[in-house]
């Protein structure tokens, strides 16, 4: 059993956006040669997150408003009062979200396939954007 | 170290349900001879999640009428206007739903038994039943 | 591969708390011999749950009174309803929020460290306190 580590980088280039980073996610599965075994997938930013959903557009910004339907971007935070004096630490709601969604999900990987299914797709979840991002990939098997 | 696959396969009864899966994970599990290790539990649908709690049903109904007040059933989603002539497509809130809580959990393996703390189930749950539904299951260890 | 197991134990103080166990986890991973891999993370307890996320107190607040305004500790829970006689059982709350943020978080290691990014913390999220609560740990690698 082996492990290898690979990252995507990226940029996002709205406030609230998904990126669909299935493919980057292949592609670094097909360098490591394994087969049979995972792929735990780790974002390491605190105002991100990573999920699994279908690839529609229409779908997305549904998820993200309800999203800042359920966490507003502008409230009381006191994590917001706190730095008033920065723009850039306005996001509480990031941090907030990203612990719901949380950075991580480890997907199966069966006969040199990652086993999604048919509607699945692993998303991206931008929360404080735009930035440049990383995605930390650790593939464990055979 | 070894990796063992297997599938769970049920059918759901209702649009929203939650369905106690602990003693067929605990199934494959002896199955796969693993004592040591984890399995890893993949739900391969974009409108049903996997979770962890009481098997308790006044409590499942608790959780499920928090999910729908949080995400109702109807509401402005584009995704259910994009689809507007399919009844079947009006599921946008079993998709957001789904990205919150998400479609897997790792659970770990000590001598033999999947360890869970006393008061933990294995909670498949379907947000968009009636439906067939299967649960992926990876075995991994010693 | 190998696969270490270890505990931690600790005290909560309040009835929604967050309590950074990063150190500990560190320490764990720094016994357990292995450098690359992963450690998954589990909270054995059905009212809490663990995320990741910055060491910020007023964040800390922030995140809590979120969940609290989202699933109000007081409401008509079935749950608490039917045990009704005791006080202990009035968490519905809790096992909901904890269905939310779920019981595992699975981490990479990597030469030797585990892989946070610059912001991230792990962190336990106790939503019924005060308790004696444990956090089970399962390093595999090499």
């Amino acid at each position: 059993m082996k492990a290898y580590f690979g990252d995507l980088s990226f940029s996002t280039k709205k406030k609230l956006e998904i990126v669909d980073v299935t493919s980057n996610v292949e592609n670094v599965v097909k360098k490591s040669g394994v087969t049979n075994g995972f792929v735990n997938i780790w974002v390491p930013h605190a105002t991100a997150a990573i999920t699994v959903n279908e690839n529609d557009r229409d779908l997305w910004e549904d998820i993200l408003q309800t999203f800042e339907r359920l966490v507003p971007l502008n409230a009381n935070y006191q994590h917001n009062l706190k730095y008033s004096w920065s723009s850039a630490e306005q996001n509480a709601h990031a941090h907030i979200i990203s612990c719901l969604v949380k950075p991580n999900v480890t997907v199966p990987l069966k006969n040199g396939k990652v086993h999604l299914g048919t509607w699945q797709s692993i998303l991206f979840v931008e929360l404080d954007g735009p930035r440049t991002r990383t995605v930390n990939l650790q593939v464990i098997g055979e």
